[in-house]
């Protein structure tokens, strides 16, 4: 098990990729680029999406469907999106044995066909807001894939919604970013920043793009969900108007905003360490699992009947239980299997635990004898379960805030100190940016770090910035990023 | 609003595009042959995929999610199965720009792909059964289209499990017809009728199909699942093989069963009437909706702040309900317009109902007076309404029985007479049959009637075929379908 998996100081994209094989939670399909996500790595998934759905309903969205085939012609309505998007195009030209007169793009996003379909649907400042949100797969021909965070193919959801003036829209898009902000701090365990984009790094025909920015367990950034506003550009680009109620006609100002299966590679990537997969509990497939020992028919006797009663008892207070009753591994075998696979708790149940009435639990997050509890009681074991749980979720929170604040350098004075600290330390650099678009451009090429985002929160107040020596006020982090 | 939507009796396949389309449930996409499910159409869905997705994980199913493009190649193994759906893709020959060296095609359905994955996953008896769902767009090319029931993109679940035995398979086959039709009657008030599918009209590469057959409300029937016993025929294309418990090498046996959007079709063609659509309550994304009546602000005073507190009762009883403020529309436009869209229940709160504590609440499936009740105490409206729900969802199913059955003729003796009924009466013809599968064809071809199933529960015994003369105990429905 755990010698199947690379250490982490090792090589760390080695160590991501034994993790999602051993886990079992995707492989990689016959179309390159392509990944099968299998079950245990689409129940990951399933949280994602129930976790986020919610929200969106909650905060007064519906979902829809709109079509995977998107007309070319309807890509170069708006200028900077054909130009992001046309390199990365998987195009449809052969249908039902014929040539097709107009190609079809596989949607690489949706806001032209949704920007269509909105200019029909829009008529009076009484349409909107309209607040839509729809759940797809998505097809980018990207070069270099690793599964979950750069596929060809890839899940998400993508939100998309039309305002009647600029403070509307601006307030959805940060609306979001806080629904995003709030599903990842709260379910995910994974501690964002939220930011804007800079301008190089912003969605191709948005005018801002936000950000929630994560840190992983190497110290690279990922970008974990985005939110969009895109002001009137698609409005204009697809027509998208209404009436007032002065009866002038006027452009909505749009947004868009989306999360992947890119989320199922942040929790591996952040909470993951060298025995494998660490899941938070609100997001585990599996919260607890019973693993029952015994040596020989007396013992299982004995032990089987408690340890079913122990799953009736999680099952029946709410809790994802699972016995684990395999008779051809040891139970060794299976503490090193669902380790790796990041149950939250384990329960285990032996015939001297039965005698006295008790269990042990053992925490995923803590290891060896730091995270175990015996003498737990038959009685109690659902409510001391749930404690555990909620322990668990918030310790990977604080473990993850701890990781980010460890490997986050707090201002540069200098580029040599920037890139030595890049070489060196690794993960962010959090500090004032006064440079150009160009500047970042070089940085990049330079350093292959990026401006993964100019944080909300920032209070430094006013700095010199590292490499243009200019007083500003604007604060940046800078990082490596998947 | 009903002065909208053409009459049944008049066109009914217009008064079925005129639902759609005043119910907004969807909406013609600019690429031919593709819709747009609009929120409230996409909503139906929701209800749909929940109550199947449900009751698959019931039944030991997990989801997974496998690649939109499948090689070319892949659909070449299996030789009913490609000959079945080449007229019908759609092929993505251009990626990144590039011309590919293998075209892919997008998927039709998945047994292939799922096939080649399978054959990599199972390796020992221990590996079964493989019990996996999908849920998924899939594309087929298709010339005639119509929203729901026929389109070039639909949604669908596609279940694909690996067996050890014929038997273990079969049984998996008639397991998964069993919870469709159990979805289908009990959900959506729909009484399908299960049955195996004729040699002309099985699936492309499998063994036995098996279908939910329904009549829509013109006597066509609907093919609105189906559910497919694939035998070793895709085991062997793709080699899908297990040690057995005495070290054997064998070949899996397979199925695949799927639903699609096609059902929200059938929820509006089943139970749909010439004022629109009528909702099983349990389907219904607005189960009661709440019109309050004023004329005048001392109106409104009085009447609001209660309708507001039937609103309050009602969700907190967990019905799905809605207070419609417009007030840019009288009372009597929201009641048409609320029965239009199918909602089960109308609560209406006057100036006078306030005064004596009482609402009135109208059912949708009764037709004017017959379905008031008036007097109902505000104490008691969550009870009133919850029990009227319940109703509502039997009428429903009760009506569509009688429907089906007063539409069903039972036995004919000559081809004749089959004719002249189909030309008729219509509807579904159930009778014994002996014909060959060219004689299914001929048929076919002089009626357009095709064999739509032979029922599982046929209980008529032996009988005289009306085509061929000769004595059987095979009893087939005959009908003009979607």
């Amino acid at each position: 098990m755990a010698e199947r998996i690379t250490p982490r100081h090792v090589d760390y994209s080695r160590w991501y990729l034994d993790v999602i094989r051993e886990a079992e939670l995707a492989e990689n399909a016959p179309v390159r680029g392509c990944m099968v996500i299998r079950p245990y790595g689409y129940t990951l998934w399933e949280a994602v999406r129930d976790g986020l759905d919610r929200r969106f309903k909650a905060t007064g969205h519906v979902n829809a469907y709109f079509p995977l085939f998107i007309p070319m012609s309807f890509l170069q309505k708006e200028a900077e999106h054909v130009e992001g998007f046309s390199p990365e195009l998987a195009i449809v030209t052969i249908g039902g044995g014929e040539t097709l007169e107009e190609p079809l793009v596989v949607r690489p996003t949706s806001e032209t066909i949704i920007g269509h379909t909105y200019s029909r649907w829009i008529r009076s400042y009484r349409d909107l807001p309209l607040l839509i949100n729809q759940w797809a797969n998505v097809v980018r021909w990207e070069m270099r894939t690793r599964p979950f965070l750069r596929t060809l193919e890839f899940l998400w959801q993508e939100g998309h919604t039309a305002h009647a003036t600029a403070e509307e829209a601006i307030e959805e898009t940060l609306r979001m970013l806080d629904v995003y902000a709030d599903f990842a701090i709260n379910d995910a365990a994974i501690p964002v920043i939220k930011g804007r984009k800079s301008h190089n790094e912003k969605f191709a025909g948005a005018v801002d793009s936000y950000t929630i920015e994560a840190m992983m367990g190497n110290g690279w950034a990922l970008q974990s969900g985005t939110s969009h506003y895109l002001g009137e550009n698609f409005a204009r680009a697809f027509d998208i108007k209404y009436l007032d109620r002065d009866n002038v006609l006027q452009y909505c100002h749009t947004t868009s905003w989306g999360v992947s299966t890119r989320m199922v590679g942040a929790i591996v990537m952040v909470h993951g360490d060298d025995q494998g997969l660490r899941l938070p509990p609100v997001m585990a497939p599996i919260q607890a699992v019973i693993v029952p020992i015994w040596r020989g028919d007396a013992d299982r006797a004995v032990v089987e009947p408690v340890a079913e009663q122990v799953e009736r008892a999680l099952l029946g207070a709410g809790i994802r239980a699972k016995l684990d009753r395999r008779d051809e591994v040891t139970p060794g075998f299976k503490f090193n299997d669902w380790e790796m696979r990041g149950v939250p708790v384990r329960v285990e149940i032996g015939p001297r635990d039965v005698q006295q009435g008790t269990v042990v639990l053992a925490r995923r997050d803590l290891p060896g004898k730091e995270g175990k509890q015996a003498g737990i009681s038959l009685d109690g074991v659902a409510a001391a379960v749930n404690d555990l749980l909620n322990e668990i979720q918030a310790s990977l929170l604080r473990q993850a805030t701890e990781h980010r604040e460890a490997n986050t350098t707090f201002g540069v004075r200098s580029y040599s100190e920037f890139r030595e600290i890049l070489e060196t330390r690794g993960g962010f650099i959090r500090t004032h940016w006064a440079g150009s678009n160009e500047d970042e451009a070089r940085i990049k090429e330079e350093t292959k770090a990026t401006i993964r985002c100019f944080p909300l929160d920032a209070d430094e107040g006013e700095g010199v910035c590292f490499y243009t020596g200019a007083r500003t006020r604007q604060v940046a982090i800078f990082a490596r990023a998947y």
